[in-house]
């Protein structure tokens, strides 16, 4: 597949690279980042983004290149929406629309022909990966909008993701207010919204054989009304999914969060792809 | 001295913190960011920043963090400039007013009132954290423009500051664009330059007891116009200044390059300040 290189920056022991194509998914030129060992690089980690990000926040402030420095495993950063497009409602709050794409493929006007981040993920960068870098494991990790992507990716096409971890993930979007705005302007049809759910998708059967990685802070200002981790517990435990939640006493949702338990993610990740 | 705190974020084993003031120098609120470790924390290190940054860049891209978590010294990143005021070019460029302050005390109209950031940093942060934060000795360190400040102020001011180092650092301003444009604006007359230019310091026979400590890019787009390493090696070689200067393969200007070497600052530091 065709991309740009449009920045690279030497970081410890390899790059951190930014590149832009155009997606056949989205229909739009779409940008991601990455950090790239110098050795010989294997595997990759997709990290999903939150509200209102874009391919920078992660691979500007979590300190992943440190991390993935001396590592056969690179990591990819995608946006969070299409962009360029003016859409209904597209650019008009923060939790729908650009930079909020919930990873879905949306099935509503407009949206349907663009909006199609689910395949994006799954099928375009998956097939970038392989493709372009040569890569033959990946797993999965994001915070928040982009733990659940991470989740709703990974319990779905179990056989494509090797692991899968996430900060602070919207478990059970059908229940908090991010996921029913989100969906209601996604998904032209109700029924469709249990495949976007994490904790509906393991309560209908999906299952996955490694153990699902959760970090949590509890004082996350989000905690008790938008990501409900509770409830996802509830129902991993109820059908046997392996699943470690690690809440963190103090801590909120904010990077600061994410790149103090980074490291025990990433060595999550590379214990299972270098098994 | 009075100050409120902002925001606070857990971070490894510490909080990351931003707060305000109102500034006696600058006569305008300011705003910084801290890391404060849990422990007793005895030694502070100054983070100056470059054009166009404020007291965020540093805190959220570096990963200080990680590495100052569990010793004794915090850090604390001033804005760049005064923020809020309407004056004459203040906001026309990157490189001059607001963002760009070069760390001088002005003397021309206007400016002269506020763009006091020498004495901002040398007496009033200095002071606050002596007195708010019961800090014993202080490090200063800093980023192109930033850079050239912790030289001059650590060359000016060699009793208040333990130990001094630069990533990319502005040594010659007179010499080059970025300099020149910018003392033109701040000062009245042309012998205050001198001042403010750490290769004329240590010319004129300032010196540190400790050696100090650069980091230089050499895939640095700025190096051969605006940076000028060289002036600043050659005339500590005569004058007998203590000096060690990484240069740095394939590196550029970015925050990449800083995260990639803080580690080896913060160590320059803390075995200065521990001493």
């Amino acid at each position: 597949m065709k991309m740009e290189l449009t920045k690279k920056h030497k970081s410890f022991e390899g790059f951190t690279n930014y590149y832009k194509h155009n997606s056949v998914e989205t229909g739009t030129e779409m940008s991601f980042s990455t950090f790239e060992p110098t050795g010989k690089v294997e595997n990759a980690i997709i990290w999903l983004s939150g509200l209102t990000c874009t391919e920078e926040n992660f691979i500007t402030k979590s300190g992943v290149q440190k991390l993935l420095s001396e590592t056969n495993t690179m990591v990819i950063c995608p946006d969070t929406s299409p962009r360029g497009l003016d859409l209904k409602d597209e650019h008009e709050s923060y939790d729908f629309g650009s930079g909020a794409s919930f990873y879905v493929n949306a099935t509503t006007p407009g949206y349907k022909d663009h909006y199609r981040m689910y395949d994006y993920i799954s099928k375009e960068i998956v097939g970038l990966l392989k493709e372009n870098f040569s890569i033959k494991k990946i797993s999965i990790m994001g915070h928040s909008m982009g733990g659940h992507g991470a989740l709703v990716l990974a319990l779905n096409e179990a056989d494509k993701f090797t692991s899968v971890s996430a900060f602070s993930p919207i478990v059970n979007p059908t229940k908090c207010p991010w996921g029913k705005k989100a969906f209601q302007g996604y998904l032209a049809t109700e029924d469709e919204a249990s495949k976007y759910d994490a904790t509906l998708l393991v309560k209908s059967g999906q299952r996955r054989e490694d153990t699902i990685l959760i970090d949590q802070g509890l004082s996350d200002e989000f905690l008790e009304k938008e990501l409900l981790t509770d409830n996802f517990t509830q129902v991993c435990k109820e059908q046997g999914q392996g699943l470690e939640v690690n809440y963190r006493e103090g801590h909120n949702h904010s990077y600061f969060f994410i790149s103090t338990f980074l490291e025990s993610h990433v060595e999550h990740h590379l214990s299972y792809l270098n098994k």
